[in-house]
């Protein structure tokens, strides 16, 4: 500890660890409300400390909101994304995007705060929103195909998966009983099948 | 306007007018960030003309709060809540409780935004917990009649129907082009069938 007290450390922080702990802050306070002063001291570092491992919050924003994008953006990389029919599509972007959130829960919590309060944060919403068209215009194609119920507005309907899927990092606990692969399943099964037997 | 000059106040308000426009300043800047001075001024009153209409920020969002959970809770007073085959009761709820959601959005918006930050905050999270545990019993009776699928968790399951119906909040607006009926019996057809065709 002595050779650290200069700076006030009592940890050796990488980026990772250091972005990791303040998403929670991020997560726990709302960005808005968190001070550099409020990571310091998650991190157990002094205020003068942090700026030693990061320049501002909005660097960690930055850097929180990339991560969470660029995961989902790399589920429409995979050929499966562009390979046969729109169902099909549909089928793996979902289960993709479920595992998705499940691996990078406290990410995309975040990622789904964001309201636009700055040009990054309006940045991240258009790229969020450029994702959820690409599943919008899958399921106007299934829909097309006849795969899709004719009978809801195709709007209304990938709101609904939206929704559905987005909630679970309400619930989902990496520690927790449910096993991630299952509840990828599990919305798949959901979203196109319903919750009544068959 | 001479005879409101001496209170400060342009308007005559009523509670009501003052808890929607209250609302709606909770949910625009999240209800920790407000003051009682930007309420008086979304409300175009000076901040000592407020205190003539409510004592406090909490005292709003208590009236709020109460509003949104004594809407939900008076479904489960009607007997068709009670009457009928577990997944009869279950669709009725979940009917009910969108048509809820459609009616009273930034309402419900505030309540599904509480994390318990005071005993007001920790009181209505348990009334929403005990709104949801009724659903969950549904869910649980209506999986053992054999009408709800087998092969999920019905705490799962209970859980992917709280995620869709309460994302309603985020895209439905009254003065939108989907009516609400109409939401209603999209969000109950989605959760029992789900989103492909027969």
């Amino acid at each position: 500890m002595a050779e650290n007290s200069g700076n006030g450390s009592r940890h050796n922080y990488d980026q990772e660890s250091i972005l990791n702990i303040a998403v929670d802050v991020f997560n726990k306070h709302g960005y808005e409300a968190t001070s550099m002063g409020m990571l310091a001291e998650a991190l157990g570092i002094t205020k003068s400390a942090i700026y030693h491992h990061v320049p501002s919050k909005e660097y960690l924003l930055q850097l929180a909101l990339d991560r969470a994008l660029n995961r989902l953006e790399a589920i429409l990389d995979d050929p499966l994304a562009s390979t046969g029919p729109a169902i099909d599509k549909l089928r793996f972007v979902l289960r993709s995007a479920t595992g998705v959130l499940t691996d990078q829960v406290s990410f995309i919590t975040l990622l789904l705060r964001v309201r636009g309060n700055s040009d990054m944060e309006r940045e991240a919403l258009e790229r969020r929103r450029a994702f959820n068209r690409t599943i919008s215009d899958l399921v106007i194609q299934a829909q097309q195909d006849g795969a899709i119920r004719p009978d809801i507005d195709s709007r209304t309907t990938a709101r609904l998966l939206f929704g559905m899927i987005g909630s679970v990092v309400d619930w989902y606990r990496p520690d927790g009983p449910v096993d991630a692969q299952k509840v990828a399943d599990d919305v798949v099964a959901v979203a196109f099948g319903g919750v009544r037997s068959e």
